[in-house]
């Protein structure tokens, strides 16, 4: 929402928050427009504990050239033919508005200065560049009062990064690869609001990685154009993934949910694997997380958890919050109460644990150092809501940026 | 071939090698026959390096239970349907051949003494399964005196270990999948002899193993039963390979016989990925394995070594006499003098190696160190011959194991 100052300073602040996929966006049909050659699903995450701020200002007053600061560090916004496809789209519709309706302040025409933090490290692995393109485009949609949807919002965010489309709502989140040439069609849209299912948690083992492998955007496009086992992924296999654990979503059917989620984040990893040449994300800290979860869930007897990895060797771990010790509560005994990240606003459940919810013994030996090694941080989170309108600026009412 | 001796203990010595696929066998149509799902091709490993030895007796004055003495521990045979399966087929050819010509010994109903020795490690994690079985059906082959060819062996042979069927013979192996329910044409076959490509060289790089993770015979069933890319795999990309690995060995053409080897293998690590639970062979180390390779072949400029990995976190690396300086050459400088195996048959070329074939500058910095503290030791090998008659029998003329 603008609201306009003495200086003639418009300014508009959201926040947005991180999304962690569980059916795989992998592959894109238009690497231009980013679309996808399979849908997607993913989980938005709280952002009590992971989200990026972002202020979109704009003023007749400032230079003529748009500008970005991100984590306090001017970026090359010229150079970025994402950000500037953003930009230009809203500008667009920005446009549009104010020529029905010549009494609306041409903010079209103004530069526009954007400032953005996140309140997560950059280095931690975690997809930034969503919950960075979903405020980015939400902050200016605000300044520039647009009417659309966050549905129609998600075409845009789409252009500067994939699964930032999924970043502009919350709870369970769906992005359909569209058919049309023009990506139209290829929009995320809410599959279930958080308050259908607020008892989901998200553990994320923070893995001490080397040099990342390839960055998602190459990676992609190596497997869409050499690996054979790609096609079958994307066309046959994802579909039916899709159907079910949108189902699984609407029952809250937590089982059903953790194994297509685990096997969709093994055969998206496999379809790395199977690429030439072959690229490799998880390492032996993110293997050991992945015989944790199913030892686990040997041990209980029931399937209470399910593990997802990006391109990255992080895991996430999904958990419904009356599992919390059985989950959590293991992991937190394995890594010891030094490791940093068990605070926060999804702690309630763990701060008297301190014996494993599972014992142990059930879990294979290898697995305990390994992650004890491994594992340089959590982060304690669960579903939460897409962009909430904040009046914490980043930017003063005289367009000055706020120093943090 | 049977000896008469004075006490009628009748002996057949043989040794066999191990095999190492390029095309990887994995999933059975199958399980009591071990049909497997797709074609397979191996290169034949050198005896000067690997090999069984099996000493087949049998007398009418033996105990009357066949009896198998592996590595000087007796063995459970009659609890082994695969062992039982592979004695019994052969008892029945030496039938017919005594049904058909009265005037032969009888030796289809002499009990059996059987005694094999590997010459490496079993905590190698090579295939010693496959030149075991290779070794036991060749040996009583022989001493049966069976007019029946390698080819028509292996159709025993490979109900004892499926990729056994590919010892009986040398150089470049196939083993055709066959169509018929009862296996008579799922057989191996040469492709090419081991003097068609003598200058094939095979460095393995045993990895300080943890336990296995799950035993192949258990895990190919589960790829079988729950990937939902393997289908793909046994379908129509071996089919695809064979005929082109083929081609390649028939020009010996290495750049081409490298990349098919390493992309069938990544496949197949991949379909193991995509299994449920999930499989996983290789390891960090096996990772650097692969970096070193695509990092060596980079810097060299043309393709020059491939690796593949079997059910195991071992890497075997394959690459032309020519190039040892290049690859081996590399791998030594990277492991140290101390590691141990570089000695023996194929080590001339590398005797006054001191300085890296390819300056380590050009290698991925992680894949040093971790290579170094993982790789326990080597094996320098070469393409080889198929089982060998020998005179150095494991059991005397009387009938009496030879003390090892």
């Amino acid at each position: 929402m603008a609201s306009e100052s003495n200086q003639s300073v418009y300014r508009a602040t959201t926040t947005a928050p991180v999304n962690i996929a569980v059916i795989k966006y992998w592959g894109k049909r238009d690497t231009t427009l980013n679309l996808p050659t399979n849908s997607s699903l993913s989980v938005t995450l709280s952002q009590k504990s992971l989200r990026t701020l972002t202020t979109a200002s704009c003023s007749a007053n400032y230079p003529t050239e748009d500008t970005l600061n991100l984590n306090g560090k001017p970026q090359e916004i010229q150079s970025s033919k994402r950000t500037l496809a953003c930009l230009s789209n809203l500008r667009a519709l920005r446009k549009a508005l104010e020529d029905a309706n010549p009494s609306l302040p041409k903010l079209s025409t103004h530069p526009l200065r954007i400032v953005s933090e996140n309140n997560f490290p950059t280095a931690a692995g975690l997809a930034s560049s969503a919950a960075g393109f979903a405020a980015l485009v939400r902050a200016v949609a605000n300044l520039y009062e647009l009417p659309q949807s966050p549905r129609e919002l998600s075409r845009i965010a789409r252009q500067g990064s994939g699964s930032a489309c999924r970043s502009l709502m919350g709870g369970y989140v769906a992005w359909r690869t569209g058919e049309l040439a023009d990506g139209s069609d290829s929009l995320a849209e809410e599959v279930a609001p958080a308050s259908h299912w607020p008892e989901m948690r998200a553990l994320v083992l923070v893995v001490s990685a080397e040099k990342k492998d390839v960055p998602s955007t190459e990676g992609m496009q190596t497997t869409v154009n050499t690996s054979e086992l790609f096609a079958t992924r994307a066309e046959s296999i994802v579909p039916q993934r899709m159907d079910a654990i949108e189902a699984a979503i609407r029952d809250r059917d937590f089982p059903k949910f953790a194994e297509i989620t685990m096997r969709d984040s093994n055969t998206f990893h496999a379809t790395c694997l199977d690429s030439w040449p072959p690229i490799f994300y998880m390492n032996d800290v993110s293997r050991a997380a992945v015989r944790l979860v199913h030892d686990i869930n040997r041990a209980v007897g029931r399937t209470v958890a399910a593990y997802t990895f990006d391109a990255g060797p992080n895991a996430v771990i999904y958990y419904e919050e009356k599992d919390s010790e059985l989950v959590a509560g293991t992991v937190k005994a394995i890594l010891g109460a030094n490791t940093t990240g068990w605070e926060g606003a999804f702690y309630e459940k763990l701060t008297s644990v301190t014996a494993p919810g599972v014992a142990l013994e059930n879990i294979d030996s290898r697995v305990l150092d390994v992650l004890k090694d491994g594992v340089s941080r959590v982060i304690l989170t669960g579903v939460g809501e897409g962009p909430i309108t904040v009046d914490e600026h980043l930017v003063t009412e005289t367009g000055e940026m706020v120093s943090q």
